[in-house]
């Protein structure tokens, strides 16, 4: 029998040389990567930690020159060197520009921001990312009215937002952008039916492989039809921003809409449950957000239960979520569980939800991972942290655990990295 | 001072000895164990598991024969062979049929059918297998009308299950039942008392030794007394269905006067609390429940401070109750923490909820694990499952933490597997 | 490379030699520690598990003499020692009074008994136990009315306990003793706000540090001005016990003044947030109290956005809450995470809820952990246990998860256990 350790590091080094698949990032089909070190330090939970430990909010304004931002945010971050979110930019900066000391500082920054200056004149710059980070495809999420001619097909696969469509329908430019992609003037639940079907047509045809929506904790799916759908959506396209039962009736009337155009073409639907918006009011931009304590996924089974033929991949942030999404896994043949996310995305975090998972969802319904990044090179970092802690589950939690031996568990880890994303989404292997 | 992995190894084979006793199961006293794989096979969690991951429903369906439907499930289950569900099947049919491939195929489970068929027809085939999975005595949930006559009082132990009695009153079919059963016209709360306590009188000559029941997430307990109770409790009799708070009043009151009878008799009274009836619609049979995040177990402090003289024996699903949990143990004295059950019945969940538990609540107050099975060859794979975390918990978070010895540790696994159980429900030792 | 074992004890031995700052206690400056035995079995961490394992409440009751309560006493915590709680007595027996049994028996207490009180006779007994503790300072929680004269300021730090204040002003004794403290006729918010000022004032020029609080679970804040406040306010001083939306309003109108006398002063606010009062009626003397799941930090979002200049020094119970905690650290500039608490303060449970925080939260925001004692002997076991479990976090989690090395895994111990309480509370470093 192999001692812990020595299994450990076989499966370690195993882990780490698996290509990946990344099913849902927010990165720029037209700027993928960095063109300098400010668009990497600018991810926000650099300028959200530093800020919320301490460092001014004006550091970070937009019209601060390198020199000046650079030194007072990186002043900033050294109290965050204890986190695994530093811990990220330590390791693309040295894996990627070749950067060698043990922190970022005021001090030695500027070698470091010419390495990522040029390295990004190099063609094919993305490719050679992901060919270094050990990922073949990346998913974007793309709004409904975005251009989606430009993008390299083999890197990278489109997917349709859908939050602006669900939430912000009553916006007159929203409603205007949908009729003009649509070419469909929108009055009722039929014609709204015709424009988002045009919107995902025309999105199958650029090659998207699955519509995304981020939902608030408190969310609740129903199932909205006849007048009690109709009569929020006119008051909405009228232009009146729905409030109580009325928001609850919309919101949900154009979920399920979307939901049915992806049973009709079938793509998987991702949803991310759970961040609760502008909650803190002094946060830097895209730093207000926050993860919410007691609610439950029973929020969504109206949806999940009247789409059965429609995969549901879902992310959750909250602890108690994460035990109670495993038995969804477990029990709802629609759903897939899918990565871990933002707050929940901590290498300790991840390695409770995830031992969870191996031991009781059938292996064929997990995603293991995603980015969620904003530029390419975070995605070297995170999915090899992910890698390191898969790797340490399917050792202590699989194997010493007598579920399965060191090949079962590099077979596991392959669908978890892969053959999951692949398949669900219809990808050539 | 010995190392980890030696006091780890000593602690496993000391734990794996110990004969446990099981107070909960689903075990019909007439047909104990399986005749047929297909009786193994059809245990909910395979045919649950197997559909989430995609099986087709009609695979199971009653009338398939086993030479079709046997290799089908065992196909679709292919999906499931990292779980712990998994791994039961297995070590079962390796320790009790002799089955010695690493996997159950469609290619050859015939052996292993031929194996269960012919054990099955061995004399004293019960006891058989609970000596091999070192278990001395199994807990049986009767329905209040079932025939308590013919059951092996070496062997097992009745238990009254209250669900329908609390949940199902207002069904006229059940209301005759009870009324055949105890002689007694129910038509208000003093006859209700009456038939209660006489199913209950029968329950006890026929040496049952608790109550049990299922409560859903939402439960709540209210002292409903005088016109409250009597009220819905008529219309119930009526055979109205209750509803919102006729309905709390009802289900409230049954179960206080059937605890109530626990005091008069002195029993305990075990409760499940947490599972979400029929809330997945696509499932197949048994397969539909899921639990809830974010509810509380305050709900029950009505009740466990109406009744301080009895002994609840309280199980939950969701990882936020666990915690809760132990902190009803540690402070009040009529609850006791009863095993890992269900949807938290996995070893990393078990470990987790149980380390808390040998580190904050008294060991005198902790019931380590029942089966919750339907046919008794699980209970030698589940309770070894949980003898192995056991261990690796007592070794590294009792010993290892400085809380007590090795022989403390192994005294405090006899207490969880067999010793709290016999003085908490007063079986001779 | 180090193995993982030599790491850990390299790592223990460290930080079991950081001396700690004790920022939350109950220690009573006139009589800080134990004059005899009694006083030390007496803390409700005994008397409320023994009482839950079955002791009589009537063997704790004060009249009964030492000879009959201790070895009654003593019988009953026999069920508890498998607990952390138990050890805590244990470790404080052998090292501050050379107690070497393994368990106090009805049979060994008298030894022990003769030390404490010989040992609280010697001069200089407070700074040799905090000497012994390596603990260097000790806030305590004083209540609005008392005498802060007396207590050494060397050792002791004084905070504000606001609970009477925010959730009891409708006592007519309350409000006379907030007039005669002082000097000021409440009879509106105006008023109000200038007897707290004098309060607060009072305890500044004390050299109080910090005001406290306990908040139970189902507490909201929320911006009460003008009428909605002065309304229930007044009803309040007429002496109406406020309820529902009166009580909400008066208690948040409370807070939000002494928060704003926070802002103003420069002190930091530390709230714990979660216990719920009174839920168990039959417990012993603070044996009554229980921690809820399924709540949400997110009612305390109103008072943090409300004084973004406050530093707030937030406690969770329940484990949903932890996670969300971390986030807060994150992403909340003005919160700070301090300790871990009551229910939360088990070994396993500290573990988990520090590796989140280490790996998340910048290091300058958290507050390893503070006693909570009653008296100064338990600083010291409870700090070690801490001490332990940090170790192992940080070797753990930390180094081995590639996060930093072990000498910035004792730079970070020395922040939680000291540093950062020096800084956040403005003490002499």
């Amino acid at each position: 029998m192999r001692s812990s350790a020595r299994l450990a590091q076989e499966l370690l080094a195993e882990v780490m040389a698996i290509r990946a698949v990344d099913v849902h990032s927010h990165v720029p089909a037209g700027e993928p990567f960095a063109r300098s070190l400010r668009e990497l330090l600018g991810y926000h939970y650099y300028t959200e930690l530093a800020h919320s430990a301490g460092m001014d909010r004006r550091v970070i304004r937009a019209d601060a020159p390198d020199e000046e931002m650079i030194p007072a945010l990186l002043e900033g971050m050294s109290a965050i060197r204890n986190t695994v979110q530093y811990g990220w930019l330590m390791e693309l900066a040295r894996e990627l520009f070749g950067f060698e000391a043990d922190a970022l500082t005021p001090q030695n920054w500027e070698p470091l921001a010419d390495a990522v200056q040029s390295h990004a004149a190099r063609p094919g710059r993305a490719r050679e990312i992901l060919e270094q980070s050990r990922i073949e495809k990346v998913f974007l999420t793309n709004n409904f009215h975005e251009d989606l001619g430009a993008m390299d097909r083999e890197l990278f696969v489109p997917s349709l937002r859908a939050d602006t469509l669900v939430f912000s329908l009553s916006d007159p430019a929203v409603r205007r952008a949908l009729e003009r992609v649509s070419n469909v003037m929108v009055s009722d639940g039929e014609t709204l039916r015709h424009a988002l079907g045009a919107v995902v047509e025309r999105f199958v045809r650029a090659g998207a492989l699955s519509l995304a929506i981020s939902l608030p904790p408190h969310f609740r799916a129903v199932r909205a039809e006849g007048q009690d759908f109709e009569g929020p959506l006119g008051r909405a396209m009228a232009g009146w921003q729905p409030e109580g039962g009325d928001a609850v009736a919309l919101h949900s009337g154009v979920l399920f809409a979307l939901a049915g155009l992806c049973a009709e073409h079938g793509l998987p639907f991702q949803i991310m449950y759970g961040a609760l918006r502008d909650a803190y009011e002094h946060g830097v931009p895209q730093g207000t957000d926050l993860p919410q304590a007691g609610d439950t996924l029973r929020g969504l089974l109206p949806l999940l239960n009247a789409f059965p033929e429609v995969t549901f991949c879902l992310s959750v942030l909250s602890e108690s979520q994460a035990q109670e999404l495993a038995s969804y896994g477990w029990i709802v043949r629609n759903v897939v569980l899918s990565g871990h996310w933002w707050y929940a995305n901590v290498p300790v975090q991840i390695a409770r939800d995830l031992a969870v998972r191996i031991q009781s969802v059938p292996a064929t319904k997990l995603i293991g991972y995603y980015s969620d990044m904003y530029k390419l090179e975070f995605g070297l970092a995170k999915f090899n942290m992910y890698r390191r802690v898969l790797a340490g589950v399917l050792a202590r939690d699989f194997v010493e655990a007598g579920l399965g031996t060191a090949e079962q568990a590099v077979e596991l880890a392959r669908r978890l990295l892969r053959g999951n994303a692949l398949r669900i989404f219809g990808l050539p292997g």
